[in-house]
């Protein structure tokens, strides 16, 4: 079930003789990383032309506007944002203006100093467009008219706290960021060209390169600055390397099942995180296992083929519920839950249920739920969390609740079992994570679920 | 994989409170069934009100319309052309002002002798607002003002051949009418009201009552009017019992899993509907089973527990995908199917993979799911269609293509499978079929199956 | 100043290489008779293609529409409603297809015994679409589907009494019509064809014909059915000759000043109103004449001219004025007016000004009017209004209020001029309209100020 | 006839309970000088709120947007764009957050080196938003954080060259400027509020005051900067006091005619211009004096009262003519001017004929208008211009082409009466022009008719 929301994906292409299409379907594919608002820079020899809008990738763009897109580069973003406020000026890509020319800037994470930097970059007489903590790294770019681009870049980065994926397009250069501990994804590609050679793209994960039939080629390394002109490929580094820091949470719930992401497969790594909830948690006796749709579906595949319980879709998502629908008037129970999740009568029926979401946030919705099975007749509901308990805000790039809100900081776990009136309750341990994920645990960001938050916070609280 | 398009659905309240606000959230609940057109019409102390437009539910009424849709009965619809003429005015539910007050009709189905009826009714002074066939029965009991509602559409259906799931709204009554042979589902319910008592809601498929907390009660009968005034409910047909004609593609593709459809859970008929292909057309050492997502899912889960091959999600949908999206210049492999569905090569590479889907019509969506599973590296495809060869046209209700257009019709069953480049193909048989949906196997209408066509078909061909 | 508004205007070409443009120009110019929606039907080989909408006909349509709209013969109508009710149903023409092929009808008027026909039309079995009178002659037409077409006019327009000037399109004939009276006006014109010949156009007035190059030839005579077909032009009567009862209000305030009404030039006709209203009542040492812009201006200008004092702007009108603006929350004494004139100190300032309008409806405006020109410093206020006092309702097609509503049948003279606070009030005499207009008086309907109603009013209330 | 096209209004409002209606209502009454997009600003308690959107006042704003735009002090514009690109960005009032707080700013007028300050500002690392030139002295003002806004504007604006007309708005002033030639104007008035005391308004012209019942007080000075806050008004120079440059053109065609600009009623000042125009050019013997609609009526009615001809509104002005309307397919003569006006032949006929325009530019809509006039059956046409011949572009907000489509600039007098096919063509002269207008004459600028610029010009091309 989706709780929590991603801020942001980006996509660029460059040399490419469908630069704006090739953008645009990167981002349709990317669309689940956002869908507030939505911009297309292409770069028409040297000049920047842009088209954005509020809603999703498929509503804003006509096929009029692509063709206004013109060029063989271009730079792409879809947004969720944040701070309450879904406006026009906020959408992404960022373009301005430099003595050095047109510069666009599209931006995944969350800058940690951003207050500290704008107020500083404000009393230099800075004026801001909107309230994107990215707008900063423009006008520091924007402030070191004399130097390369690059070289201004690294200069920089180094002041800039957080997570940041980042793509930015000059008149002649694509370019690619991720922050020194790469908390969030950033991959590169090679989509061939008809009649010879390949287009280089960019993207926030691999589904936008399976879609417009590009190949994957390999990470933005965490601290590297990667560019691409008329000369080829080029690299350098702005940060030493060291440990990173990827979101585990990626693989929890935020990347596209069929996505690469960090180098791993999505959808095996959440049917692993079931597997080990399964050794964890087993159910004895138990009839069938049944995923909270979308997302819990992979963990549940896992869970059931550990443990030999069968795999039953025993509630039925409807997939065409938008992002509005009217309330009725009098009360429906569990209603908000119901018009996107329908319990199964003739599945449940009697039956020793074991219910398998992927994260388990403020409880309230696990809550309507598992009142809805009962309703719909199932005889025991054992809840098993392909997660750990969440007890703590992201401050890189995740709209995760406060500690306030998260039922794992204010109820013990027997008190969040009664509050969601399961019978049992199991969550994925933090060890049990990291061995499902595989590689080093230290190279992993789990701060959500164990407060080693990997950065200083500038004041924010939990 | 979704091919054909149901033409419709209905939904009507009586006696309830939020009248207006139950049918949207009905129609809500129905929205598969139709995603063209939708209207309401609500019956105020005597008066209709309307509201209609084009696309879906949650887009055409705001909460201002509804507010509008005063009164406590209420008739709703959400429509598919299969005309080609998406045109408002063909938007139902329809109304007329007759001269026994006005009065409102949803249709679910398809007049057989539509055109002959209808050239009959010119030819004596009729005018059709649309090209709605329905239309017809307004003007047939606007045609008899001195008689009684009940009466004249008694007199008027028995003229009528073909598939009718309707409702009717009058001044002061809800009408419900099933066609002879029972095509089409129509369903009753009881929705408990806050305060006691409860309100009566009609619909074409279960999946609406249990979003809005009704009832299923029963089945409307085929041949039956059922009708609600204010001195309750009352029946009476129009046409002796005899063998019903349930469409069988409602099991197989159209209707909502979690819904009983012909008295049956449909996501457990589908299920069944797998576990008698894996007894029909087993693979040996299969590898995993993967369904074509969304529709195959249940009958893969069936086939994988019957044979005990693993089920996978294989092939990823994309369910950000709207009703349009631009399409690249130069041709990108399999582009139609790629935007929605992603095969994933970590789940599927030097695999021997069992393929489910549904239904296979023209075989142009599975040879391309095909090249796409091939290319993401499965060492072996054996597609396997959890129903019979499609052979002939539907004029019940379905938006099947004619018989040049059906591979089944065009081709043996080597050269389709020859034609999608599988390495092996079974379709389950109409016996399988038959029994996997259970009850007799002759209460079923599959001609697009078997051809036998359970009506005169007026000079259509197929 | 406006106060009233006309019911609708229609155009029609036939045998036009680009009649639907042509339509769409000749709707442009007589937008002033109808501005809440507007239709064009085109015949396309005998097929009738449509677009209708709510709005401006320079909003509604768009040359992709216009793209759509192929064949040589169209024909296109705007509307006011009359009824509170601006349904995109009752936007006209108004289309059928009956057994004799396709129909599409546009009206000007307003039928008397409208509610009678309809009542027996719906107990004879028709369903209407909307609520336009109009419809009632589709429905008589349909049912003598073994009549000549023309033939089917002639005796359905017997029955209808009131004012109609109608025009109607076939599949292969342009038909022109008005009722016996002929109180509203339809004029016959001809268009030259690039390369030779001419097509055959119909207007309510002729500033349609002028903008688009085309030669006023004559009226439509009242009882005249004209029609166009490929032999050419054609005319029968359906009513034998008579008295006309032209609408003089056509002259007084509705047609366009540039147009050709009844024969006569409407801006010379209303001077001459302007003239016989100085003639009938002076002002003695008057220093300036001032319209009540835009409708005044005319009369004004006769009126300066024979009284020899100045004609000045002495209120400016703003046409950016749309027809809805937002109120201010606290009161702004006479805003309602303000929005659209604007009166200049440095025009009235000390002077004795004689204020023209072209005629006293409920007196509220003009109340607001000579309110903010004392407020200007105007010394006196002479009003006079270029017609009689309104002292009844009309019936055939103007939004005339009823008596209770009209200040000249509620208050005297003198409490009139007391009430919107002049000095002097006049009213031009009814024989002094009449004078001026030309021609025998008893040919016009004045019944709006002289009650003489034409017809029998068939139990509508004065 | 609408040659030219102005590019801005401002309307500022200071302790108004209803400040952002007030400001829509300014707005709407200023509509002639900026059709294309239009922005309102709100302080809320040192908070601003913005709306904008392209298109007309009456469009922009919905009833929510102003309740939105609370607080008791606004600030507005509509524009009119020069540069070809009428995108939202470029809207105005411009806002930004500087370290003071928030500030927005409303421009009418022209910088004359606003491309070398801009590339200046750009070379220090500023970021623009748009293209409008008045983004300089945004961030003038945000590079001067330590200074009071008074001190930092008058630091600033002594760089600017050109015409300006501005209003500004911090979190607690409303500030308006005027350039030290005083180009275009500004007004300031007092409008009474309900319950007692009055809130300042700041208008470009007097008729915005007029609408909302404000008192005109006096114009802010040329060099002048004038603010309001808590303590009441200031004012301050930042230029000594000198000779004054009035825009000529805006008592020529321009502004409203109930407007005071510069001191004058425009009304009263363009009848001059004709009654001048009617001393320098008599036309002997002259049937009819014959405005072209809207501009030219004030003139014709100044050279009718002069000549004794009588003044005729021989040409209908289409007053629903929107921005944009379809063109025929094929050639219509004169079809662009045809669309809004109409010659009336019933007027026209015969006669020998003055016709009064305010300017002619390049003479080609003359030209159509004399064609139409004569295809009226106008017998003779004399042209008569109350301006004079248009010479050189302007450089202080006025769209008027360059010398090379300026037909004054190409064809002598005698030519350009050929050109327009008149029987005589008479301009008004410079000196009548001023003797008509009053004052000095060299306190205007009338550079576009004699080429005396009174500024530098920075290298921009004549």
């Amino acid at each position: 079930m989706h709780h929590w929301k991603e801020e942001c994906a980006v996509f660029g292409a460059f040399n490419d003789p469908e630069a704006a299409r090739m953008t645009y379907l990167g981002l349709y594919a990317l669309q689940h990383r956002g869908q507030e608002s939505t911009g297309i820079v292409a770069n028409n020899e040297g000049q920047h032309l842009a088209h954005k809008g509020l809603g999703l990738v498929g509503d804003v763009y006509t096929e009029e506007d692509l063709l206004r897109l013109k060029g063989n580069m271009a730079l792409g973003h879809v947004r969720y944002s944040t701070t309450g406020q879904n406006l026009l000026e906020n959408a992404q890509p960022l373009t301005a203006v430099l003595s050095s020319g047109p510069l666009a800037l599209a931006h995944n994470g969350n800058i940690v100093n951003s207050s500290q930097l704008r107020q500083q970059m404000i009393h230099q007489g800075a004026i801001f467009q909107g309230s994107n903590d990215t707008e900063i790294l423009l006008h520091m770019i924007a402030r070191m008219p004399q130097q390369d681009m690059i070289q201004a870049l690294k200069s920089s980065l180094v002041q800039m706290q957080g997570a940041y994926s980042m793509a930015l397009m000059t008149q002649d250069r694509l370019i690619a960021i991720r922050d020194p501990l790469g908390f969030r994804p950033l991959v590169i590609g090679h989509r061939p060209i008809e009649g010879g050679g390949h287009s280089v793209v960019v993207a926030s994960e691999t589904c936008a390169f399976d879609l417009i039939g590009a190949k994957y080629i390999r990470e933005v390394e965490p601290g590297e600055i990667f560019w691409v002109d008329k000369d080829g490929e080029h690299s350098e580094r702005f940060s030493s390397k060291g440990h990173t820091k990827n979101c585990i949470f990626e693989h929890v719930y935020f990347a596209r099942p069929d996505s690469l992401v960090f180098g791993k497969n999505v959808y095996e790594t959440r049917k692993q995180l079931g597997r080990v909830l399964a050794q964890e948690f087993p159910v004895e006796d138990a009839d069938i296992v049944v995923p909270v749709p979308d997302s819990g579906v992979p963990a549940a595949i896992g869970y059931s083929q550990e443990s030999g319980v069968p795999f039953e879709l025993g509630i039925i998502r409807n997939h065409y519920v938008g992002r509005t629908f009217i309330q009725p008037s009098q009360s429906i129970r569990s209603f908000g839950v119901k018009i996107k999740l329908n319990p199964q009568r003739e599945v449940l029926e009697g039956k020793k249920v074991v219910v398998i979401d992927d994260s388990l946030v403020r409880g309230t919705t696990s809550q309507k739920i598992i009142s809805l099975l009962r309703q719909a007749g199932a005889k025991e509901i054992h809840f098993r969390v392909a997660s750990p308990p969440t007890r703590g805000p992201c401050f890189y790039g995740v709209d995760t609740p406060k500690k306030d809100q998260l039922i794992a900081s204010q109820k013990s776990l027997d008190e969040t079992r009664e509050f969601i009136h399961a019978d049992t309750l199991g969550y994925l341990s933090v060890e049990g994570m990291f061995n499902a994920v595989g590689g080093q645990p230290q190279s992993n960001c789990a701060a959500c679920f164990d407060l080693n938050y990997p950065t200083e916070l500038f004041g924010q609280t939990l």
